[in-house]
């Protein structure tokens, strides 16, 4: 029997979401978790996809097979309270025995949180970076727009991946300001991102932002695919998995 | 020249405000950051007031001396950013010789922050604390309107304090639901809170709203000062010092 689950954790503490052998994982932890309840055989989870050492998730979606059905809601009590508490389960529902978190087509939408005001929040340490210099945010708001649309995004991703193919589209890319907050929110969804792909996007945004780049700088990284030309990449702990929509 | 400062902390990793041998405080650690700032120079910090293990300040006010006068911003910034980074100054002013955080007459507002959504938030863990079962929102409402004016609040503090005269003014007591993060949020406004008092009337109020106690507890607790008839104290990661206001 096939579930799927809803999940959100907070990335501080875990060397991101894939299993590794001797440090703390998502799915390390949630499988331990399903192992037990399923009195001691293994049962491996799978993710839409992996997010890295320190980002967070507020809408990650899993699956795992369990031998024999059981109450969604029970379910999903007993993998929430039985899991760390820096992970929390929001639903689970039977799908299909072919269905995959994974390979099915999906849209995903990001958040990265950026904080500006001074002090630093004590609050928002860990879930939000900060950037305590000017920033023009219209600018900023005009930059972004260029990485909407159906590009190669080689340029803003890390150098050695694995992916072949690194044509994606970006539905939606923006930017607003909670002034309550002082935080930019940007918002990121698409049918896939690279590795780094997203945090890489920001650091260039923040440069153009604080005027050490041209908003031209953006056609010129997709043009040229040129790594160098990309700003530095932004810091994980402002990186949220908001969302996994299945087509 | 004496110096007065709003500051805000994450109290999760301080056992309180109040400098302790051996473990750590706010207190503590800003007394040991100014006297570094002083070239070694013994400074002692006086706060508004204590706050208990575990509780946050979104601004507590203190004051310190140091021997020779500096600019106000330049000051904030150095104690900011020397400061660890689970404590935040937001503003530094010079006040005259015996202005006194603590003496000067003030009136203080705290917030409670109770999480009752399911499942619980794993961003909010530490500045909320957690209760998933039925509460009567509106009941709870009439009820904290019980808690204001003046009154003998020996029924609500933790026995075996210091303080001999317990009547204190609570000229707010209200709560409010915030849909989006499924928190209560109550406030309270006072010219002054005995030990426990505030986590002693919400771990109260959420008994009346769980109906396990009458609205007319309340009055039966100021009336008798019995603490026994009271709820628990509250979890003390809900509780934050939002504002302290010198008159």
């Amino acid at each position: 029997m096939r579930f799927k689950a809803v999940i959100s954790y907070d990335g501080t503490d875990f060397t991101g979401f894939q299993r590794q052998n001797d440090t703390r994982t998502v799915q390390g932890e949630l499988e331990k978790t399903l192992t037990r309840m399923n009195g001691g055989q293994m049962v491996q989870v799978q993710g839409s996809g992996r997010t890295d050492s320190g980002v967070h998730a507020l809408g990650q979606v899993i699956h795992f097979d369990l031998p024999q059905g059981r109450p969604e809601e029970k379910l999903r009590f007993a993998l929430d309270t039985q899991s760390p508490e820096d992970i929390a389960v929001h639903s689970i529902e039977k799908v299909p025995d072919d269905w995959h978190a994974r390979y099915q087509p999906h849209e995903k939408t990001y958040e990265y949180h950026l904080e500006i005001g001074k002090p630093r929040s004590v609050f928002n340490r860990r879930f939000a970076s900060y950037f305590p210099y000017p920033l023009d945010i219209e600018k900023m708001q005009k930059a972004i727009k260029y990485l909407e649309g159906t590009h190669d995004f080689t340029g803003f991703t890390a150098t050695g991946g694995s992916v072949e193919d690194k044509v994606r589209t970006i539905y939606e890319a923006s930017l607003r300001y909670d002034k309550d907050q002082e935080i930019i929110i940007f918002t990121f969804s698409g049918n896939g991102f690279l590795y780094k792909q997203i945090r890489n996007m920001v650091g260039t945004l923040i440069k153009i932002g604080n005027d050490r780049f041209p908003i031209e700088r953006i056609e010129e990284i997709l043009e040229k695919k040129d790594r160098q030309l990309a700003g530095p990449t932004a810091h994980p702990e402002g990186l949220f998995l908001k969302e996994v929509r299945y087509l």
